[in-house]
């Protein structure tokens, strides 16, 4: 049987560490950034554009214009989009492998192997994380948590028109900042278990 | 150590099933409607009154004109929600508990004992719930799942100024119908044994 994690999370959550540290105790592959390589590589698009828009809104008078392009002249953000989409539907049919980001549960929404996860924590922890953690100025930490979630709300809620964030979504939704990362792994680990038992 | 567990519920996910089969398997008190004794006991209303108004929205109205009001003749609903509010507080203050709705995460939302829950399923899972467990008549099942859920995110969201359903409010969020009520008891477990293990 095959294990298809998909994890949204809020910037400073530990989500991707989470992701990171499953995916190794699982030994399944992890995907976030290394998917943005293989779209590069399948689309044809270079790297450094896919880079630059990573989780990026898109422009939606941009994205209405599109309507009259073809597939060779759709508006950039919206052909990056669609080929990082490609990407997360080509690994998870490849085997078993967790992924971070990137709307990987809307790509993945009618695969019946996929389980979809979602990890927030409170603003002042999440703050704490992206100083400690991620470098971030501390007097810069509140606005880039707050920037960083924007984007990717943003950019989540126009491509699969569901709410980020919105537990309706998901299939689990833990509170990192209440559990810590390492026991939210250990949890994640409980419910596949639990999922996958007859 | 105390274990205070709050469970919201979309209608028709089982939730109250799981609390139940949750406070049965820990030992500890189970409080739903009990709540409405309690509730009743200690303010001197009627406990008919509570249960003809059980978590339903209050008149925003009436509340805005309540600010001038004393305690003694504050709108009915009002007065039923800080009773039933008050009776919250004294359970979780009495021991470990399982409470599920009225708001409790809220009510309790200072007491570091507490876990949040909530629990969600798609639509069609819970119409043949409400169908199946309940007896509602199956041509009626939908208008009274999106009935029952509007009135409860109208009381939550009026009282607690969070928005009900929304992830960030959780500490842990399960869709029943992914993995069934009795493994969301064990995953529940699995989670308490986590958050109090050193």
């Amino acid at each position: 049987m095959k294990t298809i994690i998909t994890i949204g999370r809020q910037y400073g959550s530990g989500g991707r560490e989470i992701g990171e540290k499953l995916a190794t105790d699982l030994n399944i592959p992890f995907y976030d950034s290394k998917l943005l390589e293989i779209a590069a590589k399948e689309s044809g698009i270079s790297q450094e554009f896919f880079e630059s828009n990573d989780e990026k809104p898109v422009n939606s008078l941009l994205y209405i214009l599109s309507t009259t392009y073809t597939d060779d002249n759709l508006p950039f953000n919206h052909r990056l989009f669609l080929a990082q989409f490609d990407a997360v539907k080509k690994v998870a049919s490849e085997g078993s492998c967790v992924i971070v980001g990137r709307c990987a549960d809307y790509a993945l929404r009618d695969n019946p192997d996929c389980i979809n996860i979602f990890i927030h924590a409170e603003i002042e922890k999440r703050k704490k994380r992206s100083v400690e953690q991620y470098g971030i100025p501390e007097k810069r930490a509140h606005e880039t948590v707050i920037r960083y979630d924007k984007q990717r709300a943003s950019y989540y809620n126009f491509y699969t028109c569901k709410k980020w964030g919105n537990a309706d979504n998901y299939d689990l939704v833990i509170d990192s900042g209440k559990l810590g990362t390492e026991k939210c792994v250990e949890l994640i680990k409980k419910y596949i278990d639990l999922k996958q038992a007859d």
